[in-house]
């Protein structure tokens, strides 16, 4: 699609988002790809897993594609791999931490040995065909996070990655500004910068802040510390190891995403757990309680994991106790608010005093606000700016904020996932669109169920199902079994017989109807069966259970 | 349950929320009722229209009933009227504007003729047995909200109904400290105080410091104006037309629930439009954008809403187009942030410019945040204090607020529903439980929904059904057809059809063996179907489809 000699970008995939979980940057017949992440299905995708990018366009391209960038281990940036790399068998480049958690993913779908993997560092160049990539250091809610500055023929494209600046990083690396500063001064094409904090005024606050709240929790808790926070947020798990140091607190681990983080983190050097620090889960019971620190994976309250089994006392290994201090170290992602107030109910109910962000800031965002990115509109003064890790309105917000830095609003685009931007040294375009969109997981399903299956699902939640089933001898057309009636999900059966007679009773006054007529078939009794109780039950319930006649024959 | 001669507290009903929905107070052989509203179903309880409180206990003690108190016109003080009412013919007590709400909701019902209504007006003292109540003036984000002074022969309860403190408030009625001071200064035996805010340090500002914000966004606004609310905020109504008037802009009222509240406060005087200003909702296109304003539904985007339907393109009158601008003036009710930001991205696409709270202050709580708790703690200098309306958490929050004001811990009580809190002049302690929890209201049925049908809903919202039907001879035990597999919100089938004929395999041999077995009956048939297939669809899909298998005998 994208003309010779120019330079395109393609967001694709994202649900809400736009250029959250893939890019593609695309020049002559050569194309890199920026990200493979998954998003999580939204409420009304009933059984759906997960969502990951429709990559149609990539495979229609495949001898293009020559590499893949992972900016970041997060989910969304990375969760894709395991359906991406068997269509798509490219090299991988990333940070250390980055690669050994795609590595991990890879291994539970057996698909490490194939896998290319390139680590690189902050600072490094790597050639991928005619682009030159620069990997810059910026801060972020995980360790090992990239911005990227891939340098083209048309023209330098900048990339933030999901970024905060942080000046007192718990790892001592500050974003890059220089570098950024560099690319700006040398002239830069195209700035993508993330959107995900726009709507907040001022800067985020330093990582480092949490060390003295915690350190302040630590102090006054007498009984347990639970920190529950998320598994990837390996500086935020070192935060609380060095409390636990300070306080003479043992740290165990809980949770299979934060025991394998935490593994893998430990091992590539970005977690310093000090020897004899850490015990097994098993041990916390014969250790006081003041000696106890536990870090465990629910701070989003999902139902199955360690903090909301504590919660509801289902948890194998750990019981809450009066006593003991929960500090749930994260904030809501959209979607979760009511299953963490739940978790949070049940903690306090079981006697455990629970520290969460309303109440106490016991966490810090990894994103940057208003203050951060002009800064780094400043930074970049790219000729054109395209805002990606939003919604549709953060772009829209973004997009005033680049104004308000005085790049003309024709260089500032909105883009749809698929939509083909198309620059040249001067010029910038949406010149077309690609198949972009969602695919469905759903157990070993990769893209079958789509809108019909979807909307059956709705229509079985709320409602439920009705089976009428008949038996019809096939010579003369007369009943010989049924109507059975037999409903799922609508009504509680057994008191609702005598409705269940009705429906009966009227099925069979349908079927005798159309039997009896000359024209009638199979279809045209189905339909009228459908029709017939459907109105009976609305009129009856007020509900619409999804209605399947069967006819057999013998 | 409750002892004689002793003063029972009983709260009923609620989802997370204690105490919210209804309010038992109890003495001797008497029983006055606070509240009967209704909840809105969890994510989970799918197909479910609303929730009600189970009212078992009063029904079982019909005789005793002697009124219904409503404090203020919220669905969830009031909706459940229709449903308690025929159970319980009493006398309801309330504001005009609660009972003017209540009244159009008994209507639709066709309950209002036998309802008997009578209004108070804050300062008024009804006798209702041997209890005298007092009503007295609150603020909160609808009008006609009172707060209760119940006088018992064992001492004085105060209910202060969901409230902030307004020193400036719309009406021009501050919550009325002086009475809440009096009863203090007399003795209070138990304070029940609104939780809902207890997580927010400082005091919620006024109502009318929207007057500015809208004033500005009047005044900059150039196209239409399309104002989001609540329709119960007559303040927040009252204010967008202040802002109107000074802006030469006609208003018009869109929603249903807009339109019917409207009315009610117009007629009832809560609500002030001067002759001329309103119009109906066809005339606007004919008036020059920048004299309309819109005031509508749809604040939380609930899809149905007439601000959804704008949005999406769906509406049948108000389009939106490039140049209005949306102001949605409404904070999320935890639950509904996704529907709104999905709405606020519509709108942004269709090219309005949209004012919601994350970007701009135009909206303000109307419950009361700690310094207004304590303020009224000890104004009222309750004996003991019962914290309620609002989930376990915020009252083991407010509690803690309660002790730090100087009520001792052990006068202090968190409930939950159901629970009988059991008072002499001195002494207060959890006496018993009654039946207490919640029944569901799915169209037309109430309480026939419970937990089987609930979890067929689950299951067949997530992976769908696949029924499996064959006709055998009553005699010889043959198969005279199928076995024919049908499925709904499983697979896509047409994709699936060599699955479906596996499927058919499976069932096939799963038949012949049992059919050729001495023993073989048809529970055992269905039962080694249903564990077959289900083995074999985890097997190849990972899903867990509902297995029903029929078998009709001819």
């Amino acid at each position: 699609m994208p003309k010779q000699n120019k330079l395109s970008l393609i967001p694709l995939g994202g649900l809400g988002e736009i250029g959250k979980n893939m890019t593609v940057v695309e020049y002559k017949n050569q194309i890199i790809v920026i990200d493979a992440g998954i998003m999580f299905p939204e409420e009304e995708m009933l059984g759906i897993d997960l969502v990951i990018p429709d990559i149609t366009y990539l495979v229609e391209n495949k001898e293009k594609v020559l590499g893949l960038i992972l900016t970041h281990g997060h989910e969304d940036h990375i969760g894709a791999l395991p359906y991406v790399l068997p269509q798509l068998n490219i090299p991988i480049y990333g940070s250390r931490l980055t690669l050994g958690l795609a590595e991990a993913k890879l291994q539970e779908h057996g698909l490490d040995r194939k896998a290319r993997l390139h680590p690189v560092n902050p600072g490094d160049s790597v050639k991928i065909g005619s682009f030159k990539v620069d990997f810059i250091n910026v801060n972020h809610s995980i360790a090992g996070v990239l911005g990227l500055a891939i340098h083209t023929p048309v023209g330098t494209i900048v990339h933030t990655a999901d970024f905060k600046i942080d000046h007192t990083p718990v790892d001592g690396e500050p974003l890059d500004f220089r570098k950024f500063a560099e690319l700006g001064e040398k002239g830069v094409l195209v700035l993508l910068s993330d959107s995900t904090n726009v709507e907040r005024e001022g800067y985020t606050v330093s990582e480092r802040v949490l060390a003295e709240k915690f350190e302040e929790l630590f102090h006054r808790a007498e009984g347990r510390l639970i920190v529950a926070t998320f598994s990837s947020n390996i500086h935020r798990v070192q935060q609380v190891v060095n409390a636990a140091i300070l306080h003479n607190r043992k740290v165990a681990f809980v949770g299979r995403s934060m025991v394998n983080v935490v593994s893998i983190a430990k091992e590539l050097g970005y977690l310093q757990i000090p020897d004899g620090l850490e015990v097994e889960l098993d041990m916390i019971d014969r250790l006081p309680a003041n000696q106890v620190a536990i870090v465990t994976t629910g701070s989003q309250g999902e139902p199955l994991s360690a903090l909301s089994r504590m919660a509801t006392g289902e948890h194998r290994k750990v019981a809450i106790m009066p006593g003991d201090t929960v500090i749930i170290s994260a904030s809501a992602i959209p979607g979760n608010e009511k299953l963490i107030a739940r978790t949070i109910n049940h903690l306090f109910k079981k006697g455990a005093n629970v520290v969460y962000e309303s109440t106490t800031g016991v966490h810090v965002s990894g994103h940057a606000r208003q203050e951060e990115l002009k800064l780094m509109l400043n930074l970049v003064k790219p000729k054109f700016f395209l805002p990606v890790h939003g919604e549709y309105r953060h772009l829209v917000q973004h997009a005033n904020l680049a104004q308000e830095i005085g790049i003309p609003s024709e260089n500032v685009f909105i883009a749809e996932n698929g939509d083909v931007l198309e620059f040249t040294a001067n010029t910038g375009r949406v010149a077309g669109r690609v198949t972009a969109g969602r695919v469905f997981v759903d157990g070993l399903g990769v893209g079958d169920v789509g809108s019909v299956v979807l909307r059956d699902r709705k229509q079985l939640s709320q409602d439920g199902i009705l089976i009428a089933v008949i038996t019809i001898d096939r010579d003369n057309g007369k009943i010989l079994a049924g109507p059975d009636i037999i409903s799922r999900g609508f009504v509680y059966v057994r008191e609702a017989e005598s409705l269940m007679e009705e429906v009966r009773g009227r099925v069979k006054v349908v079927l005798d109807n159309c039997l009896s007529q000359e024209n009638c078939d199979w279809s045209m009794m189905k339909g009228r069966v459908r029709e017939t109780l459907s109105k009976f039950l609305y009129e009856r319930t007020k509900r619409r259970p999804m209605i399947l006649p069967i006819i057999m024959e013998v």
